[in-house]
């Protein structure tokens, strides 16, 4: 399967939407923008979600759901969310279709079914969420409110790529209200992590936390967090956000409770989210010029077994032996496909399975029946080792775990070799064309700078990294002072 | 809590409405027909997507995501569907707002981003979905293609009801592709089938598989199979569908495999959905006039520890019990909440859980401390009885296997109940304003006589059972010749 497959040095863009349409991940649908995720695809998307899931209940999240479509006017509520959004949303003007009098094979829309006020399909749901949360909270016993929202969202994006930018895709959206300033902050906080254990435990993605600059920041917050990655072709995706939204949105609903002492006071709220976009980052993470590798956390098959054989006969002894190393590693909770089709031959089964990133494979054939063995490959290497049958289950559990962490250190090497302190804006733009990576320089701290060097370099702040040190310095760009060095990169 | 709080016997349809509003399970929103899922509401929810995705997913099927949005030629291609929903769609425009140039604080549609196609919300995904499988099916070799969404939909209802009947609601929905009519056909039976097992297994909710009327048929299927439940006001409610659509969606969007032959064929297809509306549905088989009552395999809280103490000595004393009890439930997979707030009185909390329908509530106060007991109070009959801690796991689990059944054989009965023969146009009138319930009558097959027991008595077909005897007789209404009865209700 990897023949007529781009490699990433001819060119990477290529590459990627061949390695997702060939690896069955998703597609483009008939409508712009909008993708039709794959069974493929989509189970990688379950996995994230148990596992994001679960977190979130741990630290004492419930799920709840909210309405697809926002009324214009509660959009409008907090200008800045609005401003924002208002230039990328798909709105709803009727509510109902009618045959076409002068084709009745046709519908038309029904210019009698115009709705009084315009609806928005969300682009994310502060506004409607807020305007609801207006009626759950009176006073500090209701607070904290700590809920979470899975969902399709839709923003009407011009340039669209599968997973990394599309009009429609789905989310978690968490949105929290608190009774105090340093609550919103913290919980903030302690969802950025979250959002950076599970890229680094179980993308193995290595992520660097940050604050994003001013005109980076989430229309509407106070403060926006984020985690950075960094792509094979030195291209940094942001990752997910996790945003304190001060009263902002309190205010803009009326959102006011009554605290311990009997006062009055708006409620401070955090929201934080992680997309499909996620999908695309650990594609671009991992993944190699033969297709797909995933990580054995979040590989909806962990290990396929491939039987090599002549006969009906030969496969039913191939079949007998599977059974058993198949029960014995699904007891560890090992995830595993016997791949017995009879209309593929084994050859055409192995680049398949290589394709799509399936971590472990176990072929067996006569040879290996005689002598009690198995071959067993994983994917990150292209390693192949024989193994007796007894205690292969122990081995392929190990693996997994060696994998993981492989891939884990790869590319957590690679990106620490991709962060690279420019000085000067010569050093500056000749990194940016040369190595690329994150870029770690003094920077201003004034949007007028931010904003000369992205339209010169497309390089855009990535973030001003949380374990950034106080250290003198002078802008890059501008030469007047600063205190910290911040990280940019072109970006995703 | 169950004060101020209507009985079923007063106003069913005010019962239900306070019992979802007060049980913390949906709200309506700002969003005319829209409901907001509460965390507690949305509990139930995951419960039983867990328990059906798993019986999907034994049988074969994969989780698959498709666009929210149809453009209006997709949606036309099959005209029975697209009549079917036209209605009641709602179209997205425009996608783009603008500030409104006479106030700098509003938006307004911007007239140049008027879509050059109307796009619809889907009402369901048949449309967007078999386009798409046009590129996936070539030959036999690709069939079966077992697929199901989970997602969010939209028909624009004018009579709206919490979990009922609302604009916008959760579902799930299956599609499939077949080499073969007779294999269509099973797959729709098998799904009918597993909708049934879970009603009844999980929900405590019996149902009767039947088929519908050519009039209740899905727009643009051949054969729809349902389960119909009865609610405790002798009002029917149809809780599943699932669809045997022939070759008509493939020969809309043109979809044809080669078979092993090497000839070409239309493909054959299903479709079949659960929705939110089980919530309903759950809802109106078990509760009380002291509010919700939930079989223990859907409950979110299975079991709830209430102390009752005072100081905080004494709360740590029954928290170190409870601490023992709530690890020993748990490890048998009993989901269980120590309710110790400090800001309610045990009172107020029995009063809670009571209305939440916690199938089990335990109890431990100072006199429990010193003989080593507990009290364990059931929700269904209200029974309360002392037990001692030792062996109280073991006691609560067959507790809520007991529950469980008793719940299901209840429901059983009601329903045994309210199904009666009608032998003439007379007693079915007589039946439908007194008795209520299921009405088993002769019909003589027409859309005719169905039409017009409708108008004059709002009863419908609700379904033809799947185990109805072939019976000679004459139909209620028009004295016609009839083989089979046929069961009709008024319905949600």
């Amino acid at each position: 399967m990897a023949k007529n497959f781009t490699s990433r040095e001819e060119d990477y863009s290529a590459w990627y939407n061949e390695l997702v349409a060939k690896a069955d991940l998703a597609e483009h649908s008939a409508v712009r923008g909008c993708m039709v995720i794959k069974p493929y695809g989509y189970a990688i998307w379950e996995k994230m979600q148990a596992q994001l899931d679960k977190m979130f209940k741990e630290t004492g999240h419930e799920n709840a759901y909210f309405p697809l479509l926002v009324p214009k006017s509660l959009f409008e509520a907090e200008e800045k969310n609005a401003e924002g959004f208002a230039k990328e949303c798909a709105v709803v003007t009727h509510y109902r279709l009618k045959t076409d009098p002068n084709d009745k094979t046709k519908l038309i829309v029904d210019p009698d079914a115009k709705l009084e006020e315009e609806l928005i399909i969300r682009p994310t749901s502060e506004a409607i969420i807020w305007n609801t949360y207006k009626g759950w909270i009176e006073s500090y016993r209701d607070l904290p409110l700590l809920i979470n929202q899975w969902a399709n969202v839709m923003r009407w994006e011009m340039r669209t790529r599968l997973f990394l930018r599309t009009a429609e895709f789905l989310w978690q959206e968490g949105h929290t209200a608190h009774a105090t300033k340093d609550e919103a902050i913290a919980e903030s906080e302690q969802m950025i992590n979250i959002y950076s254990e599970f890229a680094q435990n179980f993308m193995a993605m290595p992520v660097i936390m940050g604050k994003k600059s001013d005109s980076e920041r989430f229309a509407g917050a106070d403060n926006t967090l984020t985690i950075e990655a960094l792509m094979q072709d030195g291209k940094a995706l942001q990752a997910g956000t996790s945003h304190f939204l001060g009263q902002n949105f309190a205010k803009a609903f009326d959102v006011q409770f009554t605290n311990k002492e009997g006062k009055k006071d708006f409620v401070w709220a955090t929201s934080w989210g992680v997309s499909t976009r996620l999908i695309g980052g650990l594609i671009m993470t991992h993944s190699d010029d033969d297709g797909l590798v995933l990580p054995p956390n979040l590989a909806p098959i962990q290990v396929v077994i491939v039987p090599i054989h002549k006969g009906e006969e030969q496969l039913d002894q191939i079949s007998e032996k599977v059974k058993g190393i198949k029960s014995l590693l699904e007891a560890k909770g090992i995830s595993v496909k016997f791949d017995n089709r009879d209309t593929y031959k084994p050859g055409y089964k192995f680049a398949e399975w290589e394709f799509k990133g399936v971590p472990v494979r176990i072929a067996m054939g006569p040879r290996d029946l005689e002598n009690g063995t198995v071959e067993i490959a994983r994917r990150d290497t292209k390693e192949k080792t024989s193994h007796n049958i007894e205690g292969v289950a122990d081995i392929i559990e190990a693996l997994l775990t060696d994998i993981q962490d492989n891939l884990y250190n790869k590319a957590l090497n690679y990106r620490n070799e991709h962060i690279t302190e420019a000085n000067s804006w010569d050093e500056f733009k000749e990194l940016l064309e040369t190595k690329t990576g994150f870029i770690s320089a003094h920077w201003d701290g004034t949007e007028e700078t931010e904003e000369k060097i992205k339209q010169e370099t497309k390089a855009t702040i990535r973030c001003i990294p949380l374990d950034a040190k106080e250290e003198a310095g002078i802008c890059v760009f501008s030469g007047n002072p600063s205190t910290k060095r911040v990280l940019f990169a072109k970006a995703y």
